[in-house]
């Protein structure tokens, strides 16, 4: 179903084909022919997805006292997206050829093209297609009704501005962010999980005095950038696009695109947004309820705070991720994902050299002490240049190997994935080594 | 839209009304009249589930070399859901009454009623109405395709049996599990959060040889037990009920229900099943691909395993943590939430005494230093005996309060917010004294 042959930039192929052979992600519902633009997450992937969100998590919440967590359902009353704007203007006008019944994106016509461009036959005019998915809610005739998969997560942050505020002291600024799944039935997909019909936001709306906006994009802009970078994303490739006036979305007064220099080229990462009070006032309008932060400090001055949104997908993370840590060593006839350690799936992997003379039961005890303080991996079959091979692959950057001498002295050698190194260690201070090589990283 | 006035157990709308206040839980779209049955977390409410749902992958995934994590989309193909049984089986018979139009699942009416209990008008046959929320995929006519919301996530690990176990190298007996949201149109919804439309689930699929079921079913059963005893569950509330031959679903031989004593009764928290080779044979013969396990050890003998299925709501688990650790302590007239230490969102408060000497200068120290390594709440404002109550009923279990000999000696005293004792510590012991306490919880 669904299912379109999309040919995608020949490196992009690579990290797909490593994807699937190594469980990081599958496309949705293979043995059914798969259903286009869904992808599911295998064990390593997972691994991967959580750090991601956990490191955004500690970075945006934790971290900043004036931020709070939530977590909105993304089933929501259909008013949210009338107030929203998405409705009305989330939608890209299509037409359809009335020979052949194939349906257009009107922006990937010619200009004035009025005719099919696979069988010539004439074009209809254009229709408006919404990309929200819609289902029904209820099971009695008279209270059944259409409601929407959310499209953003944010919605979900401003409907609860009153809830949270009246559930927390918080003065300006503050901010409330939530990670969560979104959906768009979207026309053009491809390039794997740059662009898909169920993705992961991270998202957060910044609450501000109307009139302090431009310090905050500006502030937020940096934050964010810099927050890629400790992902361990290569700088050069990461830049700024401020958006130019016909770029800006309906809420939004100013813009800034984080991009990445994708193998098919730069492309967006994240948007940092100046939403003005747009999405307060419209609730405020069509909710007919008080949105508004007290200000105690001018004397209980009623105030509809401005808004800066930080807005990440996790698909696009994971996707700039394995982008950027791909890496052909040919020196060394090896792939390699150049994971950083803080974000790898598996930190340490754990292998004796040979199956014999004691070597799994140190290793085993070695692993059985190590698991639960650092995400590790015991590997105790094949050639060890195999297994080094396999957790090269799976982006592991520390292997551990008991050998002869282990038994002797109790050291091991520890190899570091990316330059090859090997050192002698204490197995009483592999936890020391491992931790202080991550933090360093 | 949808919105029924149910009556709640008194304890339930206490704990309804605390969790609003605290910013524990909300209804969705309130500012829109609500939407029946969905759910938002507010900032305590989401830091709580962040905790059962790690708690829950470091207790299964983390800590079994055994289970591999994944995590597949909510849209699948709908095939999946032909061979699962679900568009055969779940559903729910309803009559319409043919005067009023008000329907009515059948097994709420009496037996043999031909008639509205509201207006005695005739009423219809009966007729199926399917639990699953539908939606439409694609936007072009020739690849546009009715799809589900899926109403649980089991059948994204048996779909993905293949790509698993061809990425991972495993051994019968291992498991496949994953966290995440499904979707169920009820007709009756009720009792808080205890069964709503959009809900969470835990779901690990064990796979096992063919024979071993009651051996591995016996397993489960106790260990998914001590799971909830090890979140700070009273013992005495839970308990196991076998499901009778007539209680089992369409897939399942055996199954024991894992049951809490909420407020309203018994009720069921987790399911533990035998589900047999139900699901990977109807995935066999629907897709024709082969879903087997390939056993080395038997010279390459092909097996379907058998599956004893784990199924935890996270939803009921947040309920079960609400209504086990809510207590009004009427000697001290006040009320809270008993948390366990180590699910409890904030772990510990630092609060100066008083707003001057100095005092919050050493405060915010403390909170600066300790945030990043144990959940922290710093509070500046208000009598100390007000901050205290705030923090019983966000079930935070360690208050530390600078005060005046804190300027004298560096120490503070730590309350425990159950016993309310105080003791001394030096405030270079903090983070030490907390992680035993944690620990020995």
């Amino acid at each position: 179903m669904a299912k379109k042959k999309v040919k995608n930039n020949p490196v992009i192929e690579k990290i797909i084909s490593l994807s699937r052979r190594r469980g990081i992600l599958f496309q949705s519902s293979e043995i059914y022919g798969s259903i286009n633009a869904v992808y599911d997450y295998g064990p390593l992937g997972v691994e991967l997805k959580r750090n991601v969100k956990d490191h955004w998590w500690k970075n945006i919440v934790t971290a900043r006292e004036n931020i709070l967590g939530m977590d909105s359902a993304i089933l929501m009353h259909p008013k949210v997206w009338e107030a929203s704007g998405h409705i009305e203007n989330f939608h890209d006008p299509m037409v359809d050829c009335k020979k052949c019944r194939k349906r257009f994106r009107v922006d990937n016509l010619q200009e004035n093209t009025t005719h099919c461009p696979e069988c010539n036959g004439e074009l209809s005019d254009p229709k408006q297609f919404n990309l929200m998915f819609k289902t029904t809610l209820g099971s009695t005739e008279d209270s059944s009704q259409e409601i929407y998969l959310r499209p953003e997560t944010a919605q979900g942050i401003f409907i609860n501005f009153n809830n949270i505020t009246s559930s927390n002291r918080v003065k300006l600024p503050f901010g409330i962010a939530q990670i969560g799944k979104a959906f768009r039935n979207e026309i053009t997909t491809g390039n794997f999980i740059f662009r898909t019909r169920e993705f992961e936001q991270m998202e957060m709306e910044f609450f501000i005095r109307p009139g302090e906006n431009d310090k905050w994009l500006e502030y937020w802009k940096n934050e964010r950038l810099n927050w890629y970078k400790s992902l361990g994303v290569t700088p050069e490739k990461l830049r700024l696009h401020p958006h130019s006036e016909d770029e800006l979305a309906h809420y939004s007064k100013a813009c800034y695109d984080i991009e990445y220099e994708f193998p098919f080229g730069f492309s967006e990462l994240e948007g940092v947004a100046d939403r003005g009070t747009f999405d307060l006032t419209q609730h405020i309008n069509l909710s007919k309820k008080k949105l508004h932060y007290i200000d105690q400090q001018n004397g209980g001055e009623k105030i509809v705070p401005a808004v800066i949104e930080t807005s990440a997908g996790i698909d696009r993370t994971v996707l700039t991720i394995l982008a950027d840590s791909y890496w052909e060593d040919e020196e060394n006839n090896r792939t390699v994902m150049r994971f950083s350690p803080e974000i790898a799936p598996i930190k340490v992997a754990i292998f004796p050299l040979f199956n014999k003379q004691g070597m799994p039961k140190i290793a085993r005890k070695i692993f059985d002490d190590l698991k639960f303080k650092i995400s590790s991996f015991y590997d105790g079959g094949g050639s060890i240049g195999k297994r080094y091979r396999r957790q090269d692959e799976a982006g592991t950057p520390f292997c551990i190997t008991v050998d002869h001498q282990s038994l002797d002295d109790k050291t091991v050698t520890i190899r570091e994935r990316d330059s090859l190194k090997q050192e002698r260690i204490a197995i009483s201070k592999i936890e020391s080594v491992i931790n202080d090589k991550i933090q360093s990283s």
